[in-house]
């Protein structure tokens, strides 16, 4: 039987290690880390995603400010509530809930998040940081989906270097950083997409594989070796019988699930990672803020 | 026979482009480009770049601003030419010569580069600005040797989606940005390096293979698929009879020469190309300084 990579247990772990240095930030520095949650409008994945943010960044002992605007607000506005936070000492991190209001520029608006605020990892000079950085390097903001795998793979305590890894998607919230990541563990890194030709081949001989192109059940059983390490980053909800319908990876689980050494289920795989890195961030932020007043 | 791709004529095209743009750009702005570059005591091989890149700004119409320091130099008098040279409105590229002698932080004296002013293209904001821009975004600093690789390589005029490309070497100067690149065009991409394990079968199925390893001759026949495309992005001199050297690429030349579709020689390939694109930065760093004026 495979390892079913717990993430729900494994990001519990990490929350309890940061409440534990949040604690002691607290009696070092007289304050806890900050961070601001705006969302716009009431799309229903958002809310679940920013009540779970929420929750979680609260239970570490982060302080929450919360900022739900109405969907038709201008971009002006958020941009100028933005500059707000990003002058604002109480808050150490700020993250606007994704997608935006099509009317918005979503570039523009995070790019307005000061980087060393930047609680998602995702402006340019966090991402450039990330590329050139050597490996280990604490202080940096990293995008909370690939951190979350990273850490999904490193629980399974193997040694990565020269592992055939496959990133299948390229976006540049997971897949662009997921392959820095995994190449400055010293992996071989294949980065597949929609213009692949072959994938399955390709797929097929990956150590580890990384699914994150946001199609239900893409991954068969016939794409993956034997003994591989399987992390799948989609969440797709589809219908079953009826009204009903389910959340799947991008990963056919039981079809493949008999064949691997390890897999991320889904949802309780990734999904929690990402959480908790969100608040590992916001700590990290805190923490290059407050590191020259020791 | 294979195609070789002569870097030479490639650059002196683009050279001849730039000529023209920037007696363009005089004309509107009444002002050419300037590039300021700093080099610390006489290594051979930076005296040659130097020389080189400065003969060929002149050529094009760019101004050049000359610093040549001694070894001896402290690296906060370096950070202070260079915070003058960044408030300096003549000077849009600042180009500090590697290596830098070991006292001084080289990453430290690069970050301090305005990004608007990263001839070379390396601050974190330009690196990460590539990873995350869509294709043929006109305004980027891109790094010189990559992007010369890239233009040697549509030279051919051949369809890079879904290509297999392997990139040999993750360096932050070539590797890594190379990957970016290709990724951009919809090439397939690996990254290979010195923890690979079967470098040779990864490299076997490349339709691309940019070789950036610094090891002499490292690629043979074996590696080589029929019919790929390979840019040689190694320089390294190697000792013949007696006392006489010569320089050879990363891949063994004459080995493989007779298999693949096209080729790019050392001397003469990539090497012309990363000046003739040290070049193109410092105009797109002129060019987006002086549209707000137009």
């Amino acid at each position: 039987m495979p390892d079913i990579l717990d993430g729900k247990k494994i990001a519990q772990k990490l929350k309890d290690q940061l409440k534990i240095e949040i604690e002691n930030l607290k009696i070092k520095f007289n304050r806890v880390p900050g961070l601001a949650v705006i969302q716009l409008g009431n799309v229903a994945a958002s809310s679940v995603y920013v009540k779970a943010k929420t929750k979680a960044a609260k239970e570490v002992g982060i302080n929450v400010f919360d900022h739900h605007l109405e969907e038709a607000t201008n971009q002006n506005d958020l941009i100028n509530l933005i500059n707000q936070l990003n002058k604002n000492e109480d808050v150490n991190g700020i993250l606007v809930q994704l997608p935006l209001p099509k009317s918005i520029n979503e570039e523009m608006v995070l790019n307005s998040i000061l980087p060393g605020k930047d609680a998602d990892g995702f402006h340019p000079l966090n991402i450039g940081k990330l590329s050139i950085s050597q490996k280990n390097d604490e202080s940096l903001m990293i995008p909370c989906t690939p951190y979350g795998c990273l850490l999904l793979l490193r629980e399974l305590n193997i040694n990565l270097v020269g592992k055939n890894a496959v990133v299948i998607g390229r976006s540049n919230i997971v897949g662009k950083p997921m392959a820095q990541l995994l190449l400055k563990e010293s992996c071989t890194v294949t980065t597949v997409h929609s213009k692949t030709i072959n994938i399955e081949n390709i797929c097929k001989n990956a150590d580890i594989l990384i699914a994150a192109i946001g199609k239900p059940e893409f991954v068969k059983k016939e794409w993956v070796k034997e003994g591989a390490i399987i992390i799948d980053v989609g969440i797709n909800r589809i219908k079953t019988n009826g009204d009903k319908s389910k959340l799947v990876g991008d990963v056919m689980f039981s079809d493949v699930e008999h064949r691997v050494k390890a897999i991320s289920p889904v949802p309780g795989g990734v999904g929690p990672m990402t959480i908790a890195c969100l608040l590992r961030n916001t700590t990290i932020a805190f923490k290059n803020v407050n590191k020259y007043l020791k």
